[in-house]
C-alpha cells in the first residue's frame, strides 16, 4: 500500500518550472514539501521568487554544502524534482543520486534521450556517464503508463514533445500515417522560456508577435523522433518548427502527416484515436472541431482534433496542451502519483471533474 | 453536523458566471449537481457553453414548464444559484422562491441593495415586492460570517464592490479615513461583461486599450456605499470610476481616501489590517509593495497594500482581486460553504495552501 | 502625364477594411474623397463607424437611390474601392461598373479567381457573369506590376495569399521546389475577421488564444493556387491551414516547402530572392533571422527569411506582413498609384524612408 | 525663411525613444541625419537595435572621442536630439552644448524642472550647474507655442505630465476646479519603461497584468505641479499615481479634480476645452464619449473627454496619448517644426489628414 505522505525535495526550486510544480504540489493531500534548495538565491525567501507563497510559505531556500554534496538533503525527502537548466543535472547531482535509492523526476531535457551522441549536437554538452541515459524512462503516462510507474528515474517530457507524440501515437501505432514527411508546426506561450529577464521576451517586443525559432535545429527534435520512432517500430523523421506568441501560456500543434492510404474518413482517425484514448484521464479526442489553446490552459489536458484533406492526402492533427502543466509541472505530479502509487489524477487541475467523468447526470 | 452530499441547482447555467460557477463546483466533494437550467438555450448542450466540461457532461440543459415553475426543479436540489440578468430574479422566480425552504445564492444585483428605490435609477426596473431585499444577507463573508452561515438568501456580491468594500473596510472601521471625498479607481478584466457577442469587447476594439465607462453613475455605486456606510456607522460617499482592459480577468482597484489626522505612517496601516483580517482565509495585506492581478488570478484571494501620501494626506489602498472568483463564482462557493456549514475553503482554488498557511517548513 | 487630384469613392464604407483604406487615402497628397456609400448605416455619421476621423469628417454616410444606382455616385469620382462583402458586388453592382469608364479596386474575393466553377465551393455562390472574371487584374504588384498599371478593374489580393505568394514566387519561377507538397501554416490577427460582433471573436474567448479554422477547406486556397501556378508554369497544390490568435494586427506564414534537389544552401536562396526582389520597395529579404509579425506591423513591407533544413530537404519560408496593410488596405493604394501614375509608395507607411533607402548615410 | 533641410543628430541613439524619434524623422522631407551616437553600442549596426530601418539605413552607429568632446558631432548637425539616460544629459554634454548655438530637445527629465532643488528626490542626482535650469524652455506646444519656437534649449515634457497638464490646463486657467485635492490616476502600456531586459516587464510577468507603482512618488509629480502651478498662478498640488499594464502603447490618464463652484454642466465644460484647444492641432475634445487608448495609438493627438460628477462636485477629466509619440517623440518633431519654422505637423501621424481638418466634404 501507498505511503499516506511523501516527503518532496525541489532542487533548482526558484525556477519558473518549479513554482507551476510547487503549486500543485502544495495542494497534494499526501505531500509534505521538506527541501527547497536554490543554489543561485540560497539567501533569499522563497516568497520573492514565488509570490503565490504569500502567507503560505515565509522560510527561505534551503542551503547545501558548497561541494554540492546532497547527503544532508537526501535524509529528509522520499522524491527528488529536478529544475536545473541543462546539463546542470547531468553532470553534477545525478553522480550523487545515481547510488540513491532515492525517486529522481527531471524536468530538465538531461536524461529524455537514450543516444548520448545527440546531446553536443542539441544540448552543446557532453554525457560524463552516458550510460545512466538508459536508467530513466521517458515520463509520459500515456505512452509509457507501467514504466513509470515502476520506475526510480524519471524524465518529464518537453513540452513540444508532449503535444506531439500523443497527437502522432495513435496513427503511427497502426501505420495510418508515413514515418516521414511529417511537418509538426507549434505555438507556445512565452511561460515556456522562463522567467529570466531577456529583450526578446518583453512586452514591448514579444507583446502581439509571432516569432520563429529553431526551426529544424530544436533540441525537441530528436526527443520527438526518439519516441515517435519508439511508437512506429521503424525510424520516424520530423521537421520540427516552433514558435512563440504573446501570450503566457498553452501551446498549439498543427501535425501534417502523409497518410499511408487513400479514402480515410475523419470518422475512422477519431474512432482510432478514442479507442487508443478510452482509459486516460488526461486526453480528449474531438470530433466536432479543433481544439483551441484556450480549452487546456489551466488543465492537465491534452486535446486532440483532426482534419482529414483528402486533396492531398493529408492527415493534420491539432494537439493543444497547457506547457506549464501537461507540458511540465503538471505532468511531472503526474508521474509522480504514478510512482508513488497514488490515483493519477491527485491534486492535478480538475481533479473532482476526472472523478466524476463516468457519472452520468 | 452537516450533509455529505448537497444537490444544487443552477438557474442560468448557460451564462459565463455559471460556468466559472459550475468549474469550481464540479470540484466541490460535497456537492451533487442536479439541475442546469438555461430558458435561453434550453435543447442545447450544456457543453457547448462551457467547452471545459467535454468528457464530463454531455447531457443538454434541463428544461422547466412554460410558465417558469420551479417546483420540479425545487424537489432536485438543496440549494440555488442564481445566475440571471438584472430583474430577471427578483420580478421572476424569486416569487416562487419566497416561501420555499430552499438555500438560495443570487449573483445579480437584484437583491444587494436594501433601498427599493435606488433600483429604477442604476437598474432601471422597479422590484415588484420590494419586501424582500430585507430577507436578503450581503454575502460579504469577510464582513457578514455569522449573518451568511445563518441566512437563506444570499446575495452575491459585485466584484467592484468586494474590491473596494474590503480595501476601504479596516480603515472606515476605526475613522481612520474621512467618510466623503473618497475616489475608488477601478480596471477590471473583460470577463467582467460576460460572454455575449459585442463589438466593444472584441478584440479588435478592446485588445491592447482602457476604455473609462460609467464613472459616477455605475451600479455598483451604490452597492459600495451602502456596505461602506453600514460599517461606518456613517453615511459614506463614493466617487467610483471603472475602467475596463483589453485582457480576460482580474480586477485592481486603487482606492483614494482622505485621512482623518495627520502623522499616519504606512506601518500603522498595515497593523490595522492584518489584525483585522489575520484569521481570514482569503485576504492578504501587503507590507513590502503593492499587489498586482498577476497576484490574484486564478484565485479567491482579496489582496491589499498601501501607500500613505503625507504631502496630501492621503491613504492609497490598492485592492485587487480575481473578478471571476472572489469576484463572483469563488465568492458564491466560499457563501454555500459558510451557509452548508463546509469549511469555508473547500473547493476554492489553493485549498490545500489555505489549510497549511500555520504549518512551519 | 498624371491627374494631380484623382476623385475616389468608397462603397461598403463602414467596413473595418474600408476604415484602414481611408487612413491612407486621407493622408494621399493626390487623393479627393468625395463619395462614402454605407447601405448599411447610411444615416449614420461616418465618424460613429471610424473614430479616426473625429475632428476630420462631420459627414453621414452618402445615399444610393434605393435600386442601387449608381449613376450619382460615378458622376463624382474617378476610381472607386469597393468594400463590399463576398457576392454583394459582383452580383450586384458591378453590373452597372461593366460599362462604365471608372477604374475599381475590389476588396473582396468576388474577382480574384479565374475558374467560376470555383466560386460555389469556396465561397458559396455562383457567378451570374461569369466572364467578368477575366476582366479582372489580380493586384499584387510584384507580380503584376505592368498588368496592373494598365488595368481598369483589379482584384486586391487577400491578406494569406499576399504573404504566401510572394514567399514562394522566387522558389517556384526557377523550380527550386516542387509543386506538390506544400504546407502553408498562417497566423493571422484578429482583424482579418472584421469588427462585428461575433462571440468567437471576443477578448473573453480569443484573448491568449490560438484557434485553428479552416484547415484545407478556406476560400483562399483556390486564390494561392491559381497565383503559384500562373508563376510556376504548372499545377501548383498546397495545403493551406490558418489559424487566428488574439493579437490585433500581423500576418505570419510558414511555408513548408519540398526541395527539388539537394545540396541548396540558404545563400543560394537568399541570393535568389535578393535578385527577385531587388528593386521591390515592399519586400524585404531576411539572411540573418527570420522576420517577426513586429517588424511589419504598421508598414506596407512583406518581410521573407528563410530555413534550408538539410535532413528532410526542405526550404522553410517565413512570410510576414501587415493584413491590415500589405494585407489589405495598404496594397488597394499601392495598385491605386500603379492605376493612376503616382509614385507606387505614395501615401504608404515608411514613404520617406523608401525614398531614402538608396541613399547612403 | 525657414532652411529647406535641417541637419540632425541624435544622441542616445540606441534608446527606444530615440527608435519611435528615427521611425518619424526618416519620414520627414526637410530632415537629413547626420549622426547616430551610441557609447553603449558603438561598435554595432544602428539596424540591430532597431529593426525597423532593416534596407535603409546599414552603417553603424557613429564613434565619439573617449573624452565625449562633441566638436566633431557638432559641426556635422544643426540640431541635437538628446535621448540619453536622466543625469547623464545634465552632467555630461550640456557642459560642452551650453555655449555652442546648437538648438538641443532633450527627452530625459533633466531640464524639466525649474527648481534645482528637486532633482536629489526626484531624480537621485544634484545638478553641477542649476543655472542651466532656466534655459531650457519646456516643451509641451499647446501651453508655450511661442517660447518653444524662440528657444533654442527645450526640454521634452514626460508622457503622464502631457496628459495630464492638457487635461487640466483649461480648467485651471480659468479657476474651474481647485488647486489641491486633485488625482491623477494614470495607466501606461510597457512601452514607458524602453526595451532593457526587466523581469517586471516581461509577458511572463506583465502579460495581462496591471502594476501599480511610484505612486506619490514619481518623478513626473513635481514636473506636472510645475506647469499646473504656472497655468494656474497660484501653487497646484496633485497626487499622482501611475500604473502599468501588460500592452506595448498608449497612456490614459483619469484626473478627479473638485470643481470651485457648484452646478457646473458637461456641456459648459466641453465648451471650455472647445474654445482653448480650438486651433490645437493635435488636441481633440470629445463631447460623446470617453476618449480610449484606441483613439490615440498610432497619432500624436491628445484627446480629452469629461464627466461633471455632481453628487461629488468633482471634474473627472479623461486623457489619452499614445505615450511614445505625443508623449516622447511626436512631441518632439512637434517642438523639432516649431523651433526649425516648418508646419507644426510636418511628418506626423495623419499630417495629411490634420491640413484637411476644415475642408468641409
Amino acid at each position: 500500500m501507498n505511503n499516506p505522505i511523501t516527503r518532496v525535495g525541489i532542487l533548482g526550486a526558484a525556477s519558473y518550472a518549479a513554482g507551476e510544480l510547487m503549486k500543485l504540489l502544495y495542494n497534494h493531500p499526501n505531500v509534505e514539501i521538506t527541501v527547497l534548495v536554490s543554489e543561485t538565491f540560497k539567501d533569499e525567501e522563497v516568497l520573492k521568487h514565488h509570490a503565490f507563497l504569500r502567507d503560505v510559505c515565509g522560510r527561505e531556500f534551503d542551503h547545501i554544502p558548497e561541494d554540492l554534496c546532497l547527503d544532508g538533503v537526501m535524509d529528509r525527502c522520499d522524491v527528488i524534482f529536478m529544475s536545473k537548466p541543462h546539463k546542470k543535472f547531468a553532470n553534477g547531482y545525478m553522480k550523487q543520486l545515481r547510488s540513491a535509492d532515492k525517486k529522481v523526476i527531471d524536468l530538465s531535457g538531461d536524461y529524455r534521450l537514450k543516444n548520448a551522441d545527440l546531446y553536443p549536437e542539441y544540448y552543446d554538452f557532453s554525457h560524463e556517464d552516458p550510460e545512466l541515459l538508459q536508467k530513466f524512462v521517458y515520463g509520459l503516462p500515456e505512452i509509457r503508463r507501467e514504466e513509470i510507474a515502476d520506475a526510480q528515474f524519471v524524465a518529464n517530457p518537453g513540452c513540444y514533445p508532449t503535444s506531439a507524440v500523443l497527437g502522432l501515437a495513435p496513427a503511427l501505432e497502426v501505420g495510418l500515417v508515413k514515418n516521414e514527411g511529417i511537418v509538426i508546426d507549434s505555438i507556445s506561450g512565452a511561460s515556456g522560456a522562463g522567467k529570466s529577464p531577456r529583450a526578446d521576451l518583453m512586452v514591448i517586443d514579444l507583446g502581439d508577435n509571432i516569432r520563429t525559432y529553431g526551426t529544424g535545429t530544436h533540441q525537441h527534435t530528436p526527443e520527438i523522433e526518439q519516441e515517435l520512432s519508439s511508437i512506429s517500430g521503424s525510424t520516424v523523421q520530423v521537421l520540427f518548427s516552433p514558435h512563440v506568441g504573446g501570450f503566457k501560456t498553452g501551446l498549439s500543434s498543427t501535425l501534417y502527416c502523409p497518410l499511408t492510404r487513400k479514402g480515410i474518413t475523419k470518422k475512422e482517425v477519431v474512432d482510432l484515436y478514442r479507442t487508443r484514448y478510452d482509459d486516460e484521464p488526461f486526453v480528449r479526442v474531438y470530433e466536432d472541431r479543433s481544439p483551441e489553446i484556450r480549452d487546456v490552459v489551466g488543465t492537465n489536458f491534452c486535446d486532440i482534433g483532426f482534419i482529414v484533406d483528402s486533396r492531398t492526402n493529408t492527415l493534420v492533427v491539432i494537439s493543444t496542451i497547457d506547457n506549464t502543466i501537461k507540458g511540465a509541472g503538471g505532468q511531472a505530479v503526474q508521474n509522480f502519483n504514478l510512482m508513488c502509487g497514488y490515483p493519477e489524477y491527485t491534486a492535478l487541475p480538475y481533479e473532482g471533474v476526472i472523478k466524476k467523468r463516468l457519472v452520468t447526470y
